[in-house]
């Protein structure tokens, strides 16, 4: 099996646990998140992982919604979902990087309902770095490296 | 002018603070919350009114989202947008009733921006009591309208 | 009652019908559009007001995504909802302008479900013309007001 | 390599083109869609995949909101993105199945942006067939799978 396959590799896995991450944010879940069957639904999953990922790029300083030259242009992404959540639970996202690219990164989000150690669901997203204007993809440079390199798993 | 009349009422007076309100409740917000002129989309304001009220009626008790036999159904919205909210600000909702009937409540709710004391927007909400099945009104009953009686503004 | 207080009239008036518009636009709903009591949660009229609405200021050419030096900024808006709507119901909204200032509009939008004749639900937002970058209000020029005043109501 | 791993086998081919499908549905963006770039949020994928299958299960009699007894419970879903959509573009989705198993069907959609022939998107979402009410599986039976297999890709 091809280790550029990691989306199916974890398919076969166990839900990720909470010790496996270093990086986690906090996330409220809203009303209108959950559908006609009680429980969130599937998709507000991604809005969490674009939102915890985000918040992150932002704090630290990898991303300026405003001024930045470079951009992350999200090219693929995809959640198994494990158990159920709901509003009104509160969400911690776990983050963590699995792989690094010359001018791509593939993040995982692990999703955990409460005080839960185990998650109720996980994703990833990756995303290549291109310049804001032309969407051509640009190396990640040396000091945007190091910082993507604390969260790797 | 009538005093049935609040929401134009409100058009004239000056944003609300946090001193007018008892009870908080604190939200975050998404990366897709931001529209293309990087703020907050006007849609979302009423995510944040729908998220703050339901998770306190939840909480309380007001609200039982599988069994319950009454619930809210929405008949009139509304809000006024003063400053600019965007992802990823943290959010925290100001919630407060207005005007308590028979078997409807008017709710306001206040949107401050991190630690702001002005409310960047304000909204409100009008529930009528339903029966779940029949969708007719019901009356409030004492119990549940004492708690509402909690946080009149 | 003063002129300006077009929210609170409506409240005491019928429900619009079809034909009190000229112009319209076909919306489909969404599966995710529908809450735990198995219709159109309130936040989504919103969503279909704005994309009624800027859906006819981009194909009219009034405005311009990517490049336009004057936007409309949303500094109120509001909804009375008279009958439930769900996915995967079709949707068209009827828009007009019920007042038309010196640097602001004020829009009007029915949500008919179906082939239904009168509203499931009417909203208003109100827009004021700014400058893109400063955010100050400016006069809508002659050639724009000629097109708004076309859906007067 | 594995045959249970469509999701990476797709991720080596080319985009899927519009005479791959049979079944069809035409879906509207919302002006809420477009994230600060401008374009649709890569979240919103997922309402459109979910809106046109759920559409179809519904008019088909697959899928009875209200009172069916078997509801699709979403285990996996994957997206990736080809080319850009933005409001106010109309999408329509290609939706078949690519594998149908004793209580799960696989559904593929492919988003194509107006006239284009090449999908901006594809994704697929994984349903297992659950009882409402107690989220057991339950195979499919042989009338329903009867309609499944009409859109097998």
């Amino acid at each position: 099996m091809s280790g550029t396959n990691g989306e199916s590799e974890r398919a076969r896995a166990e839900p990720r646990r909470r010790s496996q991450f270093r990086l986690f944010r906090t996330l409220t879940t809203r009303w209108s998140d959950n559908d006609i069957y009680g429980h969130m639904n599937n998709v507000v999953h991604y809005a969490l992982f674009d939102s915890a990922v985000n918040g992150w790029l932002i704090e630290t300083g990898l991303l300026d919604l405003h001024g930045g030259e470079e951009i992350g242009l999200v090219v693929e992404t995809g959640c198994r979902y494990h158990g159920e959540l709901a509003f009104p639970d509160p969400v911690t996202a776990g983050i963590g990087i699995s792989r690094l690219g010359r001018s791509s990164v593939r993040y995982e989000i692990a999703l955990f309902r409460g005080e839960d150690d185990v998650a109720a669901a996980e994703g990833f997203f990756v995303h290549v770095n291109v310049d804001r204007r032309t969407r051509r993809p640009v190396a990640i440079g040396p000091a945007r490296r190091a910082k993507f390199e604390e969260i790797i798993l």
